[in-house]
């Protein structure tokens, strides 16, 4: 079984504050490789990895949601530990208009990387989902979202996986296991036995897991869309009081509004105001809104430093 | 009476650890006003100043000793959250080549600011002090030091302040308050029941307070010379152990040996590599330096985050 580990490492809107550290997600994927992802670099996030136990040299993708700074300053800190440390592997960060920050960046002190650091721009503009990186195992997927910038979401999907239903194989005169098996995975068919059997008879599709990450985002349409049965959606929730509703950011309403549109399985609300100081009062006034929106409390997390999530 | 009081916000070596944030030092100046600085502003410095009780909005100056970004990495956070708490007033940022990084910082990301950043440069070639900024009660001054990159140590130094010494006054014939004692303060000399009383007869100059820090250096003359009779000495002290000794830093032996031919009174050592991991081996190492030199321990103290002077 494969699974996804999501750290959140910062979970405060703009400004830090005692318990809160700025915008930063680390998401481990565990299938036969082992592959570890950074979403957001805020202030201070080398240090609270450390903290984390994860570790950051794991890191060879950071994908930025914007370039305000609570979402990018920690990447000056964490690319200059890396060096200190010895890395010589290349590093990619993407982001709408890497290439320009990631120059501005590299002028700004003196520094001396021992590894190249590779910009890639993802596309901001129009509604369409790009495909940035994928594998046999994955895929890590863009959209465009409503910000006042140039901002995108991301989300981590793995591949749907074919696997043999035994019970089925066993019917069809298959053996416990073996050689067949592998034929049958890599041609479609086996003969054994004399008997033709194809793979679609003895197998089934397991769906493959998908987290996605809004950044700082109005309600928009794209990331209903990108979020379509998704295990977990992470999604902006600056405000939980309608009342603070701006044009930049989502209330806890709006976020619970994309989630049910979406159908998504799991909601972790984060970048969150610093108005909020008592975890209990951030309960009462979520619990206010999914009486009216008749909603599960057990489907809704409110996110807080160093929680941990496993799918 | 005056007092200074220092936080260290930031005492470790380029890499954090779990105990120690990146350098950074909050000095707060009482006299008949008050006045707040910072030297040097590594990542998550303005988390480091919400915790230490201090207030960020009070600074009007920022002495960056040289751009390593575990020096300077922390300023993009703290202008912003200092732009959105609506700052107006302008904002100098001292350093060697300010005005180089500053616009280069300015680039970075998308930010508007409420303030005028305004980058002051410090000179960092010959041996020159340099007096940055200064008011009836305080100068700050700087002095290039060595660490292979343009960079500066820092003073603090309070100006000796002229003291009515009120047994001498008597005997005298002042009276025990009022105005002479102002027209005293003000000309040099007051008619006072028809007798004329010169200041320096009745009053002793009180030394001005001294505060230096280093920054990242070799040991070099300049700071002992900045350091002369000074009250604190805070120096780079990275290595506790003299083979480690490399060409950009000093180690406790260093540090101590500059604080014995500055004369100065109390030592602080900062910037402590992650290698020393406990607080009791770092005291076992420099007990035995201190020991060899002679000195008193109580002179000297490892700085730890959120250590407090009061001087």
């Amino acid at each position: 079984m494969t699974h996804i580990e999501i750290i959140f490492l910062g979970t405060t809107a703009s400004i830090p504050t005692k318990y809160r550290n700025h915008a930063a997600i680390y998401l481990k994927y565990q299938s036969e490789n082992e592959y570890s992802f950074l979403f957001d670099c805020g202030e201070g996030t080398q240090r609270q990895i450390f903290s984390s136990g994860m570790n950051f040299m794991r890191l060879d993708n950071i994908f930025i949601t914007h370039w305000h700074a609570d979402h990018f300053a920690g990447l000056l800190g964490l690319l200059e530990t890396m060096s200190l440390e010895k890395r010589t592997k290349p590093l990619y960060v993407y982001g709408p208009e890497a290439s320009k920050f990631i120059e501005v960046l590299s002028e700004l002190g003196y520094s001396s990387k021992g590894f190249k650091l590779i910009p890639k721009d993802v596309p901001f503009d129009g509604r369409e989902e790009t495909i940035l990186t994928e594998t046999d195992e994955y895929q890590i997927i863009s959209v465009p979202v409503s910000h006042g910038v140039p901002a995108v979401a991301y989300a981590f999907a793995e591949k749907d996986r074919i696997k043999i239903d035994k019970k089925k194989a066993a019917k069809y005169g298959m053996p416990k296991k073996g050689r067949p098996y592998k034929t049958l995975k890599e041609k479609g068919f086996v003969i054994y036995k004399g008997r033709e059997i194809k793979l679609e008879d003895v197998s089934f599709v397991e769906k493959g897991k998908k987290v996605v990450y809004s950044g700082d985002t109005k309600p928009v349409k794209n990331l209903i869309e990108l979020a379509k049965d998704a295990d977990v959606l992470i999604h902006d929730s600056t405000y939980f009081e309608q009342e603070f509703d701006e044009r930049k950011h989502s209330t806890a309403e709006d976020a619970i509004d994309v989630f049910i549109k979406a159908g998504a399985k799991q909601l972790v609300l984060t970048h969150i105001s610093r108005r909020y100081q008592s975890e209990k009062e951030l309960y009462e006034l979520l619990k206010t809104i999914v009486k009216k929106k008749n909603l599960d409390m057990k489907k809704i997390k409110i996110a807080r430093d160093f929680m941990h999530l496993k799918i």
